[in-house]
């Protein structure tokens, strides 16, 4: 069932470790059937380095049951859905605590936009959720932060096409993508930015958001329906 | 004698390495038989390159004594032996120099807790000890220092089992686990919220801790009698 | 056509992972034949494992025409291009969104010659361009780039030769030298600068440049008429 | 001629790269036969990738004459002769450019003493030479950069045995030891505190230094005549 989507999820999950990008099973990546109505994400606390494509768990997307596969799914699995239920265009999500991103999520801030790197991938700040609430924690504690960040795009009335990645606050980021693989790459820019932010704010306190025009040059070179990078 | 044990500690202290936690033979690990009331530990200064399994040292847990092994234990062994007499559920410590526990140690700072990585396995903020004083450096050093281990957990009323860690003031991190191999586990995740710590600091100076309820949720949920994560 | 060069280019191409200086594909190498009036540069958007000699491709320097290649062109090649038409003795152009070089070019920062690392390769500060203006970015935005480049070692009289890379605001670096080759590893010395002037600001905020004196000893000892370093 | 000592200098010139203090070829280690007069040294700017034992070149330690060597000898021979001539226990001696060493000695500061890891091998704060002055500059160079650490060493009446390292003012460190190896092992250790301290000192501006106590006890159970490190 779904062998191609489990591969593909296997892959991803295996990418995170050889970009540094996880510390033991600290991370996860699915991907979603939306025709068939049915998500892939890796099983809870198994080993990156035992890990097989029959170990991924196959879930309905709408209701969250396991519906294939003989391990737990992560215990991410209900952030992963509600954010494909309100994200129609995100095929792959990914979870990881990344260092640096991981930082500006336990500082509560935005990444703000601060150079072309990060205008490449991402259009504007990336966003840091609220705080979340004790009847959130204490309730479907893990569909409710899928429910954070769709409403901090909401309130914010971000694109989530166009800014494919957030950060939890005091928890760390998701990013996501057309596909696994994409949401990956996503992950790796994030962490890249997050790295490179805290020192260029180190090194300028107060440093200003790059201008609009350059954002919107180096997003719409390579997303734009004139994008002209690459081949 | 103590077989497995030995192997088990060998293999710990080979991890710390690849793990990226220790210089030259900056680290050391044991293991506890408490029915034997015998702990095994790795020989002093030998490189890790070239250790065995039959270099591992096998000392009486009360009176320090070695019953076996031709090499010299590690100079900490007094400190190890202190600690498992106080915390009777350490299966296995580690103590290593890695870079950033030791440079909080250094700072004499407790590490608050910040973020999901640290509440999933660190039960609220990791403590300093006080500075030593020359009474207890001139005297039985090694010994003095798990007393100050215990002496911090005893007066802070910490639980060892729920705060497996501790940085020793000027010096480095201790930690501990049920067993060698979960000890090194905790070692790495010291380290991670370690280094994350550093700069969530630097972003946003004066930085309050998480939630409790968050620190409960994420503790709870890998270690409460309610655990969910894994399989 | 022009193979041997088409080699040089490939190889440098792939010594910027090696260096750790890039992240998927943000990074590129050109040549120059000044006898042929043609430049060899990376092609647009393909990874390092798979790229080979002939994905290199040919333009003719002065109208960016391709005249050799099946694909399109490093989208930066027209910054390139205006290098190369304005620096006579540049004979290899490297740009990269190496970390730290990057993390100066968003702070919008020189580099200044704070030791004698910098001294040995950098005759003087490593400039940051100002910010691009609307009508640069809206027009032709590589090329302008280029120009900004030139405008910046004109202003303030800097000699390229001496002074062989540049920061460009809110984005990132661009070195150059005698060939591919030699631009690499002035891109990889500036970027280990730029880290280590990092963290010396933040040891010594406000701290002064190294002497002159200094800076000249170490630059003529290895690049002037009587340098006597190497063999 | 000196077969043996051209292997340990070749085997600790090689050690630089593979401890990662070391881009390209900007460190040196050199090795002294006290009974010949002779010093042993890596040949200027050659790769460590292509160097064997017979590069190394033989020099008489008291003229800096050269004595056997196809190649002319690292750049930096006269810093090394100075110092053997007046710190009659260095063996060995190491000169590298390691990033978090160089960022102190670019900021012009002592490392001070901060933690066990320092204690264990150095006795007490690690000195920043003064700026050198012009004559010294623009006069033998190298021999100077040599006067100035004796000197330093001479004004703050330090061991250099027991304090085996310094930082050259706007440059970078220089390790020595009982031998080639040992004086490798030193940078890396300057190296790891010289990173630590960076960190200690921003969690905790004005940090304090270690208590003499315990800078005692580290220091001398390593090296006093009672020390019980080791085997």
């Amino acid at each position: 069932m779904l062998n191609d989507l489990k591969q593909q999820v296997l892959e991803a999950n295996l990418a995170l470790p050889r970009h540094r990008l996880v510390t033991f099973t600290w991370g996860n990546v699915s991907a979603v059937d939306r025709r068939e109505g049915l998500m892939v994400i890796k099983p809870s606390g198994v080993e990156y380095g035992v890990m097989t494509r029959d170990d991924m768990v196959v879930l309905e997307l709408e209701s969250g049951k396991v519906v294939e596969g003989d391990k737990k799914p992560s215990s991410d699995s209900d952030t992963h859905r509600a954010l494909y239920l309100a994200f129609g265009d995100a095929g792959g999500i990914v979870h990881t605590h990344s260092r640096h991103a991981t930082i500006w999520a336990q500082a509560g801030l935005d990444i703000p936009a601060w150079g072309t790197t990060h205008a490449d991938y991402f259009y504007g700040d990336i966003p840091c959720t609220r705080r979340m609430q004790d009847e959130e924690i204490n309730g479907r504690y893990e569909w409710e932060t899928g429910r954070v960040i769709v409403e901090t795009f909401g309130q914010r009335r971000l694109n989530p096409a166009a800014v494919p990645g957030v950060l939890v606050h005091s928890h760390g980021p998701f990013t996501w993508g057309g596909n696994a693989e994409a949401a990956v790459h996503n992950a790796v820019v994030l962490e890249e930015i997050a790295y490179m932010g805290i020192f260029s704010r180190q090194l300028s306190p107060g440093l200003a958001n790059m201008q609009q025009t350059l954002l919107d040059k180096h997003y719409l070179r390579k997303h734009g329906k004139n994008a002209y990078y690459g081949q």
